[in-house]
C-alpha cells in the first residue's frame, strides 16, 4: 500500500471541532442566503447532528431550517430532542405535520416520544392519528412513566421450544414479514412464557436436526412490564445482558427491551443524580431564562432559610465575637472544611446506594469507615490549619481551639454524610436530591456552634 | 389458564432485598459451618451476584468462599471486581492459580482485566502464561489506557464486499470455527478497509443472489484504535450505534467495539464526573480507612488554604465587625447562597461540556443565560432574605445591604460558574475536578468582601 492511499478519518480529530465547523457552515449558508448550499448540507448530515444544530438554533433559525428541509427529514430525529425543543418544533410545524412525522415511527418509538410530552400536546397529536394506530399507541402509553412497558418494543421474534434448528432457519430465511433488525430469537413454551433465547449466530452454527431447546441459552432474565426503568437498567448492568424479555403478570411474554434503549436510561439516571447533587431538577440548558431561574429557586430558598437559622446561632455568640473579633474571620474556615468533607462522604454514599453496593450486612462497616476516614483527615487538616492560623494571627489558644473544632466537625460530617443518604433512601426519598441540603446545613451549623462554644469556654474564661 | 399457574418472578420485587437475603443466607451457611449448603448456594448463583458478595466480604470470608468454590468459578467473574478486591484475591489465590483463571478468558477480556492492574502484578501474571498467549495479550496492552484499542475485541466476522448473500450464508451455517456470539458481519474491501455492515437478521431476509454490497448498511462509523474511550462512547451515544469498526492508521480494520462494552464506559465516565464534582478521585468504597483518607486529602487541603485566604479578607474588616457584630452572623448567608447558586451553574456547565452541548457558536448564549438566571434568583432571594433578616434583627439598612450583596454575588456566581468550567475545558483540564474548588473559593471570598465593603460604606459612614 503506497503512502498516497492512506485515508484520514474524522473520528481521530476532536469531534467538538468538527461539530463547531459543521454548525458554523450551516449558519454561514443560511445567513448568506445560499439556500441551495444550506439545503445540501442539511439533507446530507446525520439526523443526530441535525438534531444538535436545531436544538441550539434560535426560533428564526429553526423555522428557516425546517422550511428548507420540508419533508426530507428522518422521523427518528424526533427522539433526539429535549422536551423544550419538541414544543417549539410542534409550534412551527403545527399538529398535522408533526403527527404525519410521528406516524412514520414504529409504534414503540412513537410511545417513547409521546410519553415525555405534555398531556395537551399528546392528546392533540393522538386525535389526528388513524384509529388503529392510536389504539396501539394508547395501549403503550397506558404503562406508568419510566416503566419497562414504555421502554419495551414488540418487534421481536419468538419461536416455540419444540421446534428444530432447521425448521426455524427455514422460517427465517427470506421471510420479509419479520422485523429487519433483531439479534436473537426468544424461545417460548406452549403458554407463551419465555424459557430461553438463541443468538442468530449461535443458531446458524447449530446442527439443523437439534431441537431449539437444546441449543438455547436458558439463563435469561424476564422483567415485569411495570418494573421501573432504574431497576431494569440495574439488571442489564449487573448481569451484562444484551436484552431482556418483558412479561405481564401471568409471566406471558409481551415485549423485549434491548441494550441500546438502556444506554439512554443509564445516561438519564446518571445525569439526574449529578444534577440533583448540584441542586437542579433537570438539565435545563434548553430552558428560557425565567423558567431556568424558577426551576432552580426551591433549593436556593431552602438554603436561605437554613442559613438564617445558622445566623441565629452565630448571633448568640455576639459577646464573644465582640471581644475577640478574629473569631469571625476563622469560624467560616471550620464550617467550609466540614462541608467539603461531608460532601465527599455524601457523594460516595449516594453513588454506592445507586449501585446497590450498600446492603444491610455492610451498612455499619460503610458508616464506620466514613467516620474514621473523615476523623483522620480532620486531625491532619486541623493541625495544618492550626499552624497556618498561628502564623497569621499569633494566638496559640485560638489555633488549638480551631484544631479541636475541625476534628469534631469532620467526625460529625462523616457520620451525617453517610447516614443522611442511607436514611433518606430507606424511607423512600431520593438520596441525591436532599442529602446535600441537609448536610451543608448541619456542617455549617455545627461548625459555627462547636468553634464558638469552644472559644467561649476556653478563651474567654481563661 | 388457572390462577394456580401464575408464576411469580423475582424481578418485580426490590432486588435490594433479594441481594440482602442472598448475602445473609451465604453468611449464615458459612458461619454455621454448613459447608455443603454454602457450596451449593455459591455454585448456583450468577457470577455477578457472587462477585458482589466477595467484594463486600472480609478477608477471612473471601478465603473461605474461594476454598469452597475451588475450580468451580466462572472466569468472567474477574471482570466484575474493583482493583482493591482483585489485589486481595491474587494474594489469596497466588499468581499461578490467578493466571490459570485468566487463561480461560478471551484475549480481549484478559487485556481488559490486566490493563487495570498494577505493573508489578501484571508482569508476574504474564510471565506465567504460555508464550503465544502472552504475546497476543502484550500486543493488546500496548494500546494506551482507556483507548479504543483496549476496548475492542477481534472476535468479529468480516467478509469481502464482492460476495453474494447465499455464499456468505453457506459459509456461516454450521461453521463452528467462527465466534459464537456476533450480531452483524463487517464488510471490507480488497484492502481490508470497512465499507459497511449487515445485521444477521437482514442477511437472512435478503435474496441469496444479491451481492452483499447491495444489502449492507453503508452508514457505519469507524474509529481510530488510539481514540479515547470517552470519545468512542460519545460516538455510540450520538449516532445510536450497536457497534463500531476499529481501524489502524492505514484505515485497515483490526477490531470491533460492541455496545455492551460502552455501557461500562458510560457508567465509568458518569461516575467519574459525579465523584470529581464531589471532590473525590475515584469510587473508594472498597479502600481501607487510611487510604481513603489520603485519597480525599488533596482537595480538602486546597480548600483549607483558600478558606484561610478568605479569612484574611474578613480580618480586614475587624473594626466594622466590632462595631456591628451582627455583620458576622449575616455574612455567611451571603457566601453560602452564592456558593449554591454557583454550584447549580457549574453542574449544568460541566454536564453540557461532557455532552458536547457547548459549541463556539452558542457559548456566549449559555454564559449570558447563566448570568441572567442567577441574577434573577439573586434579586428574588435577596428580597426574601432581607425580609427575614428585618424580622430577626430589625435593621432596615442592614437588610438593604444584604439584598444588594446577594444580587451582586449571584451575578458573579453565574458568570464564574459558567466561565470556570468552559475555560478549564478549553485549556485541556477536566472541568469536573477543579471547577468547584475555584468556584466555592470565589463565591465565599466575594460574598464576604462585597457584603462587608457595602456595610463599611453605607452603615458606618452614615
Amino acid at each position: 500500500m503506497s503512502e498516497h492511499e492512506i485515508i484520514a478519518i474524522t473520528q481521530t480529530e476532536d469531534p467538538q471541532i468538527t461539530k463547531d465547523e459543521l454548525n458554523s457552515s450551516i449558519d454561514d449558508a443560511i445567513e448568506s442566503g445560499n439556500d441551495v448550499l444550506a439545503k445540501k448540507i442539511l439533507t446530507n448530515i446525520h439526523y443526530a447532528d441535525l438534531a444538535d444544530y436545531i436544538s441550539f438554533a434560535s426560533k428564526d433559525q429553526r423555522k428557516k431550517v425546517l422550511a428548507l428541509l420540508k419533508d426530507k427529514i428522518d422521523p427518528e430525529i424526533l427522539l433526539e430532542f429535549e422536551e423544550e425543543v419538541v414544543k417549539s418544533l410542534i409550534e412551527i410545524w403545527g399538529v398535522k405535520k408533526t403527527t404525519s412525522l410521528i406516524n412514520k415511527l414504529d409504534v414503540d418509538e412513537a410511545v417513547d416520544f409521546l410519553s415525555d410530552l405534555d398531556e395537551e400536546y399528546r392528546n392533540n397529536i393522538l386525535d389526528d392519528m388513524p384509529v388503529k394506530r392510536r389504539r396501539l399507541i394508547r395501549q403503550g402509553l397506558s404503562y406508568p412513566a419510566n416503566s419497562a412497558g414504555i421502554l419495551m418494543h414488540s418487534n421481536y421474534v419468538s419461536v416455540r421450544d419444540t421446534k428444530k434448528v432447521g425448521e426455524v432457519l427455514d422460517y427465517l430465511e427470506g421471510n420479509t414479514s419479520l422485523p429487519e433488525d433483531y439479534d436473537e430469537l426468544y424461545i417460548v413454551d406452549a403458554k407463551n412464557r419465555p424459557v430461553g433465547n438463541v443468538q442468530l449466530s449461535k443458531l446458524l452454527q447449530s446442527k439443523k436436526s437439534d431441537k431449539i431447546s437444546k441449543v438455547m441459552n436458558k439463563d435469561i432474565q424476564a422483567v415485569d412490564v411495570l418494573l421501573d426503568q432504574e431497576e431494569v437498567s440495574y439488571i442489564f448492568k449487573h448481569y451484562d445482558l444484551g436484552s431482556v424479555a418483558v412479561v405481564n403478570k401471568f409471566y406471558k411474554m409481551i415485549g423485549v427491551i434491548d441494550i441500546d434503549q438502556i444506554i439512554d436510561v443509564i445516561e438519564e439516571e446518571a445525569e439526574e443524580d449529578l444534577m440533583r447533587m448540584g441542586g437542579i431538577g433537570n438539565s435545563d440548558i434548553y430552558s428560557a431564562y425565567f423558567k431556568t431561574a424558577i426551576q432552580r429557586f426551591p433549593w436556593l430558598f431552602v438554603n436561605l432559610v437554613m442559613a438564617c437559622v445558622t445566623s441565629l446561632i452565630i448571633a448568640q455568640f455576639e459577646d464573644e465575637i465582640q471581644k475577640i473579633v478574629v473569631l469571625a474571620a476563622i469560624m467560616p474556615i471550620v464550617a467550609s472544611m466540614g462541608g467539603n468533607a461531608g460532601t465527599q462522604t455524601v457523594t460516595v454514599a449516594v453513588r454506592a446506594i445507586a449501585n446497590k453496593d450498600i446492603t444491610s450486612s455492610n451498612v455499619w462497616r460503610v458508616v464506620t469507615k466514613e467516620i474514621v476516614a473523615c476523623a483522620l483527615n480532620g486531625l491532619l487538616l486541623g493541625m495544618i490549619g492550626a499552624f497556618i492560623l498561628l502564623v497569621l494571627y499569633q494566638n496559640i489558644n485560638l489555633s488549638s481551639i480551631f484544631a479541636l473544632a475541625v476534628v469534631i466537625n469532620f467526625t460529625l460530617a462523616g457520620l451525617s454524610g453517610a447516614m443522611i443518604p442511607i436514611m433518606l433512601d430507606r424511607f423512600g426519598f431520593d438520596p441525591a436530591i436532599s442529602s446535600s441540603v441537609f448536610l451543608t446545613f448541619l456542617t455549617d451549623f455545627l461548625g459555627f456552634f462547636i468553634f464558638l462554644s469552644l472559644a467561649s469556654i476556653f478563651l474567654l474564661k481563661a
